[in-house]
């Protein structure tokens, strides 16, 4: 399932633009659920996929900052939290749905008074003026790896 | 973005009890995601909105007992919980859908054994013998304003 | 709303497998939620209900390790967290959805470091080789009853 990244994806990921609209579908279950391996991300590595499609709706696992291109944590607590929306909105771009189309997010932080700001700061620099999704934002115990923060969202990207 | 609130929803709030349907329907994205500015509802100060709607379903943001009318936090426990639901109760409602219309609910508490049983009474109230949804209950560290519960719930609203 | 175990049923969780297909589908709110009672599962004790449908899609709650034939949690970890999973696999079963048919699953941990091993293990057994959902994986401060794991599973499963 691993896909080699193209230059155009390195270069996308290295500028934190969200990549053109570039599908890799795979396996499609019986009624339907299209499991997403978009180009130009980090290949899941343990029990999980990146997304999925079904009907009008693509569902994104929880990310976090990783960085697509070296498959390492970003550094520094608000490149971080920048990457790992980056990288929730790279895979929805992957199915034509923009950060305007997220019906909903949660947010998963392990600090509310420090990380919290910073993910207000990226939300308003990412969404850019356009509408804010309903979210949820909780402190829990801990994520994986020890990490700070991870997002979970959800997008309707109607087939025309 | 903020509504002014009608005299009718005021009072509605007072009584806590959810407004007629009134639907405040704003941006909606070209991919046909809906952001609901509902009547009577405090108005969200931050990087994030009450409720969109997609399809035929409904998601209302991670709720808590902030009092509509006065925009602050209700005062003592089951007051506070009872705001939670009812808030997430009236957005619903703007769009048709009663709490017997909810998928799934999830429920974020501070202290599983004191917060779980007001929980628990509150949704016995509001639901009136009309059967509960899907709920997950979890005790988090912290939310936002070091709050108690806060309460997340999806619906289905076909529109006719 | 409490069904009595048929033999069969009694058989299927005493080796772990998920029931036939079998729906117990009950109230329908008037926008058409479905209330849904597996055959074969415990019965639901609190405010809560095991899961509904809503169009193509089956909101499962929140599943720990009880053991239906007992309504007592699974002895040992291993055993509790595959009893969780399978009581997912058991109802999303009765709506003709399997494990791949998973859009998303969210994993309630109290312990990332001792339980998330266990997760992925019981994932590689129970997915057996078919694409993993979208996942996203925290750890929480407490669970009901002071449990160890907590799944929530969102199913696709189209009417035909």
């Amino acid at each position: 399932m691993f896909r080699t990244m193209t230059r155009a994806a390195a270069l996308a990921t290295a500028l934190a633009l969200p990549l053109a609209a570039a599908a890799q579908e795979g396996d499609t279950a019986p009624n339907g659920v299209v499991t997403l391996y978009p180009d130009g991300m980090f290949p899941p590595t343990g029990t999980w996929n990146l997304a999925t499609r079904a009907g009008d709706f693509v569902y994104v696992a929880g990310m976090r900052g990783i960085v697509p291109e070296t498959n390492t944590l970003a550094e520094g607590n608000e490149a971080r939290v920048r990457q790992a929306f980056v990288n929730m909105q790279t895979i929805a771009a992957s199915q034509g749905a923009t950060l305007q189309d997220a019906v909903r997010i949660v947010v998963y932080v392990t600090d509310m008074y420090r990380y919290r700001p910073i993910v207000n700061q990226i939300q308003e620099e990412l969404w850019a003026g356009r509408p804010y999704p309903p979210r949820t934002i909780i402190e829990v115990d801990r994520l994986n790896q020890d990490d700070i923060v991870e997002v979970e969202g959800t997008f309707y990207a109607p087939r025309s």
